[in-house]
C-alpha cells in the first residue's frame, strides 16, 4: 500500500506493527502530503506537536481512519522526541491535538484511547507504551480495511465498472481504505475492476487524491465530472456504486460528502445499487435518523476560488454544505468489517 | 440588458433595431468578451473576418442565439469596413465565419439567411442590406427571449427559488435569454426570484456566466457546486428548475449541458417541476428520440487542468461529454417563445 500514515523507525524501517524495543530505536511519524497531490509525491517527518497539529488541521493527512492513527503515533513521536518523557507532556499533547480537526470522531477516539493506555500501563517505558498502543491502532485499521474489503467480493462480479464519489480509499486510513478496499481486494483477485471517479468538487478529493491513488496501484481509473455521473450510469457502464460515509444514524440514514445524496438518488433512477462501505464505529447510534445530524456549512470561497483562481463573483453568495444526507432507503447495504448489513438497518 | 452582441456606431451608439443609413454612419460589431468573466468587463469591437472568426472558435462570445447574431452582424462589419464590399466578400466571410463552430445549428442559419438577403435585394447598397438582415435576426432574438420570459410567469409565484445549471441568459443570446429570460421578466414584475446557480463543470459557465450576469442585474444568486443540487432540492429551497436546451428530438427528448439529465433525475425525486426554456426552432424533427442525438466527446484537460492547475494526474483517463440526454418523461414542459408546451410533446 502507498504508506499514508506510518511510523518510521531512524533507521528507515516503515513499520505497521509493534515489537518491543521499537521507541528504544527511535523514530517519528511519517505522513505522505496530501496537500501536494497529485503532482507532488513528498512525505513529511513529524516529532514536534505544534507540527503534527499543523499537518492535521492543514489536511496534510484527512480521512477520519487515517487521522485518528497520525493522531495516536503523533503523540509517540513528540514523547520519543522529548528529553524526558511523562503522561503530563502525553496529555498536553493529545489534549493539543484534539483540537485540529473538530469533527472527525476518530481523532478523539484515538487519542482517548492512547491516553487510558498509558494510565493503564504505569509500570512500562511510557515511549514504548504509546508506541505499542498507536500503532495497534494503525493494526487495528489495516485489518478493517482489509475485511471490508474481503467481504465486498460477494458483490463483485469477475468484470465490473464501480462508481464512487470522493475519497475513502488508502489515503483516508492506513491500508485499503473504506469504498475502495472491495475494489483493491478484487484487483487481487485478478478481477477487472474500473473505478469511474466523480471529482468531488469543491475540493476535488475524487480527482486529486482517488485517482492519483489507484493510478499509482495500476487500477483503472476514469475520473469524471460530478455532473457526468448520470451519464455514465445511463450507459450501463457501473452496475454498482461503493462509497464511504463519516456517520451513520441509527436506522441507516448516513452523512457522506456532499453529493453522495445525489448520487444515491441518480442510482436509484438507473436501478443501480447503492452500497456505503465504512467500518461498524461509524454508526452512531445515539441519532434516530439522519434529521439529527447537523449539516456543516463550509466557506465560500472554496467554491469561488478553489483552485487559485476565482472562478465566480468575489461577491457572490454560495451554498457550501461539507456533507448531505443519504436516507436509509436509497442504500442497498453496508459493507462492513463484520459483513455486509442489509436492509433494515435498525 | 448587457448587450453581449451589438453593433456599435462610429459616433458610440449601440443599436438593436435598423434604420436606413445606418451602415453609411460607420459602425462595427461589438462583443462581451465572455472569456475574460467574471473577473474583468471589456468588450471588443471587430471588423476583420479573421478577428471575428477567432472570437467565435475561441468564445469571447457563446451561446447558440448571440453566436448567430454575432456572425450576421460580422458580416455586416467586414462588409462595412471593406473598400468596395460586394457580394463575392460577404459570401467568402460567411464561408469563414461558418468553420468557427462545428455544432451550433444557428451559426449557420444566421449565415444563410444573411447572404439570402443580399441575394433577394440586390439593388439595395449592400452594407446597408447586410446590417439591415443580422439586426433582423438580433431584433427577432430579443423578441423571442422577452416572449419566453412573459409565457412563463404563470409557472412563477410572488416569491421564488428557482434551480438552473449552465447558462442559457443574457450572455446565450441577445438579450434576456431562454432559462433567464423568466427570472428577469418576473424581477421586472416585482416578483422576488431568488436563482440557485449549478456551477457547471468543467467550463463553470454557472459560476463565471450566470452568477456574474445576475449579480449585475441585481437578480440575488447562490453559487452551488453541481453535486450540491439534491442538497438545495431537499431543503425546500427551489420549487421550480429551469434550464436551456441545445436540441430536443421531436418526443421531446432534449440535449442541453451535460448534467442537466441528473439534475432532471434529481427534480422528479424531489417532486419538483423541470422545464426546459427554449425557442421553438430548437425542435430538430428529424430526430425521433434522443437516441439520435450524437454525444460530443472533449478533450480531457478540461477536467484535469480546467482552472490552469493540474487538480487530476496528468495522464488519468478522463470521460468528457459536452452534453446529456434527458428523456421526455422527466420534462414538465417547454417554456417557448409561442407559449408553454405540455406533455405528450409529439
Amino acid at each position: 500500500m502507498l504508506d499514508a500514515v506510518r511510523w518510521i523507525t531512524r533507521s528507515g524501517e516503515i513499520c505497521t506493527d509493534y515489537r518491543p524495543g521499537l521507541a528504544r530505536e527511535g523514530g517519528t511519524l511519517r505522513l505522505l502530503d496530501q496537500t501536494l497531490l497529485p503532482e507532488d509525491v513528498c512525505y513529511v517527518e513529524l516529532n514536534q506537536t505544534e507540527a503534527i497539529f499543523d499537518a492535521i488541521r492543514r489536511l496534510v493527512v484527512r480521512g477520519a481512519p487515517a487521522i485518528g492513527c497520525a493522531a495516536a503515533l503523533g503523540v509517540a513521536a513528540v514523547l520519543n522526541a522529548a528529553g524526558k518523557p511523562d503522561l503530563k507532556l502525553a496529555e498536553a499533547t493529545a489534549a493539543r491535538l484534539a483540537e485540529s480537526r473538530p469533527t472527525a470522531v476518530n481523532l478523539f477516539w484515538a487519542l482517548d484511547r492512547t491516553i487510558r493506555y498509558l494510565h493503564d500501563h504505569p509500570g512500562t517505558d511510557i515511549r514504548e507504551a504509546a508506541l505499542e498502543a498507536a500503532l495497534a491502532i494503525l493494526t487495528e485499521d489495516i485489518a478493517m480495511c482489509r475485511a471490508i474489503g474481503t467481504h465486498a467480493q460477494t458483490l463483485i462480479p469477475a468484470q465490473c465498472g464501480i462508481l464512487t464519489h470522493c475519497n475513502a480509499g488508502a489515503l483516508a486510513t492506513a491500508d485499503y481504505g473504506t469504498a475502495l478496499a472491495p475494489v483493491y481486494v478484487a484487483q487481487e483477485a485478478g478481477k477487472q475492476v474500473t473505478v469511474y471517479s466523480d471529482e468531488t468538487r469543491p475540493l476535488l478529493q475524487g480527482s486529486r487524491l482517488t485517482a492519483w491513488e489507484l493510478t499509482r496501484a495500476g487500477v483503472p481509473v476514469v475520473t469524471i465530472c460530478d455532473n457526468m455521473a448520470a451519464q455514465v450510469m445511463r450507459e450501463n457502464t457501473v452496475p454498482l456504486v461503493i462509497v464511504g460515509a463519516d456517520r451513520s444514524a441509527a436506522n441507516g440514514d448516513t452523512a457522506p460528502k456532499i453529493g453522495t445524496y445525489g448520487v444515491a438518488i441518480l442510482a436509484r433512477y438507473h436501478r443501480i445499487p447503492f452500497y456505503v462501505a465504512a467500518p461498524y464505529s461509524t454508526f452512531d447510534l445515539t441519532l434516530a435518523s439522519g434529521a439529527e445530524i447537523p449539516i456543516e456549512q463550509r466557506g465560500g470561497d472554496e467554491i469561488r476560488c478553489g483552485m487559485g483562481k476565482w472562478t465566480a463573483p468575489r461577491d457572490v453568495a454560495v451554498y457550501n454544505p461539507a456533507f448531505d444526507v443519504t436516507p436509509a432507503e436509497l442504500i442497498a447495504g453496508f459493507i462492513t468489517e463484520r459483513g455486509i448489513l442489509l436492509p433494515p438497518f435498525r
